[in-house]
């Protein structure tokens, strides 16, 4: 923690390069290679002042001309001494001058150095940190939205409260223990079950806020099903070439396996194809239609597609099987290839697969009208299906005040946490004594305590840090 | 030129994005937006420092916390107000204040409209500012080095000490004129010849430099040549794989087709493939030949690969066609595929190609030991051809003081220049009259005024700083 870290932030290319350094030599280092114009040393410059000079990595010859940028501990984002080179955007300046703080004592930093340097010396704590990885890999207004609120504390603020009622229970727990041979009711064991319940139900809020979050996040899943050939993969490249596919590379943003990524009226949609349906007896083929089942599970919206050109009992069979998993799921029914078929058959079809889904589609969310004859090929109704995709996506809104939780490893603690208060009410039910209820009040604060970075292993931040670009 | 330009200085990516501004109302449009901790607006704030704050690009909301760096007029890179703000490297965040800084009054920048106003503000020379788009693509040491020699205003020194020369000249032709009534030899026609033949001196230096500046800018061409089959591409390829070709892509450096570029200790060699070279009666072929020895022409250094299965006529065929056109290159034989043939073989044909590079190879600069058996399948003998290849390319060597020209343009009105003084040589030693001498000794001032920009018209401008980034 002692040594100086450097590190290119910006992207190779471009006009510019920005160079970063952080720690107690950072100023010192880049002195002995800059010469600033008008000739006051960088060390004795003020914090938070530029200046303009000559970059000089050997000898009398100048590298480059830059803008150096300095601010002086506290004052930074790490905390400790910062300087910025910003100098032009050649690979061969930015390597000589990496080369010559490397030189001049400094170290390559790892992924995400400075933003953990920031978490140890207490500049944000571990939610707000990784929030940073999350700002940056924001692609549209609401994923960005939830990652802003996020570094500005909004979830941190909620857990210091939470946590401080726990505390509050704890010691009414331990007050109870103390005055208990004197068979004083402190504590009235009502009164705790009430405090616990609050507490549950907030953090039962946070915990559910996560699939809102997740999908705000990564996309809203759409799985697209239907039997084989019946144009599920043309579909998915009409939504994504025609939208223009978002696929981001932006390091620090690890995501289940995305097939495709669209924004529609600023929501994220990720789409899911998945293998064609049928009767098999071939044993790999039916491996497929259950992963096909499984990833359609995980899905918000279900698209079914419907071959005009299949018989009837076809159609039954598949929608035996698709529609008892779309349960809680909105669906939308497409009849493909409208552009191949003749009316009457198409209406038919049409009429027959409705239904089905009346048939077989108990608890699936379907409003009469979300039913289209489109054609995938040629692009036929699918401005409707996107409406139909906006309309569904409307999940309980979020507004930039709400908490969400959209970080996997703090909905894994959340739900540690919400354990923990459940065998709390329990023991306080059962009369369990005060200490043992203890124990598991401060498992539950432990928890808590591990999303902000209080109570954190190396390891864990070790992981968290791994995923963030090198320069940040 | 009065209004407010913006644009992404940095490549999309990376942790941290740039976005420049320049003009007037800079300072101002980023105040109306940008709420500094510590509370003093921009606007009140120093040249010459950064501060740390919100980003607010509509209502409430905080976009992004970010560093805004601030410059005052005359003291900025474009002379004018200049604002740099550091934002988080989401491509959402990014967009977004570049809308609002449009929105604001600001207009998206041209590519290299900030180095065109520096240009236009006084900042530098336009040979200066054509610089910056060297340096930006520099990927060696050696094309660095000459980019910012003309960046510090090496050759618009020189340029200014030819044209107050030329200057002298000019008066001393004048008062020629006005005294010729009064027969007065003011000045002695052979003090003018000998300072002509100076200031020619001087320009031909200089336009000469070209050849090297534009090897090292561009690479030093190298030209695979021999027979059809005998392994060029192969060679190429091993010499591009395995050295990792450095392919630019970054913008501002529009150069010759390039086949592959390889850089070996710190020089970039040019690689350039040709078709094979033998007896056809195929016209498409011929022409094909006719290409290659085109390419061969304009090569510095060329190898010539030998198929040692070949016969020694057909040896001899190509070594009449190939090393004729190789006089005053650097030349080495390479004879290919020494691992398929038993060496007694390999002995007589390495033999055999001497005596025909004796016999036919007039004026080419072979060394006797610049001969070696290899294997371009299975890298054998490749370090020596590396070795031979760095040796070779020891041109006139390049000190940091020196000035070389390495633009096309500078060139081009650098050979006009010298047209101009010939004239006026050529004009003293006829006894031509003193204006019409002049008016040659102008167009010359003219030629080299254009260098720096002096006498430049909008096109020309328009066309230099197309071939910029964005941003810079």
């Amino acid at each position: 923690m002692k040594d100086t870290i450097c590190a290119l932030a910006t992207a190779q290319g471009g006009a510019l390069n920005v160079i970063r350094m952080s720690g107690e030599n950072a100023i010192e280092i880049v002195s002995g290679l800059f010469t600033p114009k008008g000739g006051v040393p960088l060390t004795e410059r003020k914090s938070h002042t530029v200046a303009f000079g000559d970059m000089r990595v050997s000898g009398d010859e100048v590298l480059d001309e830059v803008l150096v940028t300095m601010m002086r501990a506290p004052r930074s984002y790490t905390g400790e001494n910062t300087v910025e080179i910003s100098c032009h955007a050649s690979p061969y300046i930015t390597q000589q001058i990496l080369l010559a703080l490397i030189s001049g004592g400094a170290r390559q930093a790892a992924p995400g150095e400075f933003t953990m340097r920031a978490f140890l010396n207490g500049k944000m704590d571990l939610s707000r940190a990784e929030a940073v990885a999350d700002l940056i890999a924001s692609t549209s207004a609401a994923s960005h939205r939830l990652a802003m609120s996020q570094l500005k504390g909004g979830f941190s603020n909620e857990l210091a409260m939470l946590r401080n009622k726990l505390l509050e229970l704890t010691s009414l727990m331990e007050l109870e223990l103390d005055f208990s041979e004197e068979d004083v009711a402190f504590a009235d064991r009502n009164e705790l079950q009430r405090l616990c319940q609050e507490i549950e139900s907030v953090i039962s809020r946070l915990a559910s806020s996560f699939s809102v979050g997740n999908a705000v996040k990564n996309g809203i899943p759409v799985a697209i099903v239907g039997e084989t050939n019946v144009g599920k993969s043309t579909l998915l490249n009409m939504f994504l070439h025609e939208e223009r596919a978002i696929v981001s590379d932006i390091c620090g943003t690890t995501r289940d396996t995305v097939e495709g990524l669209m924004t529609l009226s600023g929501v994220s949609f990720r789409f899911i194809d998945t293998a064609g349906v049928r009767e098999t007896a071939d044993i790999v083929e039916q491996i497929g239609i259950e992963r096909t089942l499984e990833q359609l599970g995980k899905a918000y919206i279900a698209l079914w597609i419907v071959d005009p050109l299949a018989s009837k009992e076809q159609i039954e069979e598949t929608a035996k099987k698709l529609l008892p998993v779309c349960r809680g799921k909105k669906l939308a029914l497409l009849v493909n290839k409208c552009d191949a078929v003749d009316p009457i058959t198409l209406s038919n079809i049409m009429e027959w697969s409705k239904t089905l889904i009346v048939k077989y589609g108990n608890g699936v969310e379907w409003e009469n009208g979300d039913l289209w004859a489109v054609s995938a090929r040629q692009g036929v109704n699918i401005d409707r299906v996107e409406e139909f995709l906006v309309r569904s996506a409307a999940m309980p809104s979020i507004s930039s005040g709400d908490v969400v939780v959209t970080n996997v490893r703090h909905y894994e603690a959340l739900v540690r946490a919400l354990e923990n208060i459940g065998e709390v009410k329990q023991g306080l039910s059962i009369g369990l004594s005060g200490d043992l209820v203890s124990e598991h009040l401060r498992s539950a604060i432990r928890n808590l305590s591990e999303i902000v970075g209080e109570l954190t292993s190396d390891e864990v931040l070790g992981n968290i840090f791994a995923n963030f670009c090198i320069g940040k």
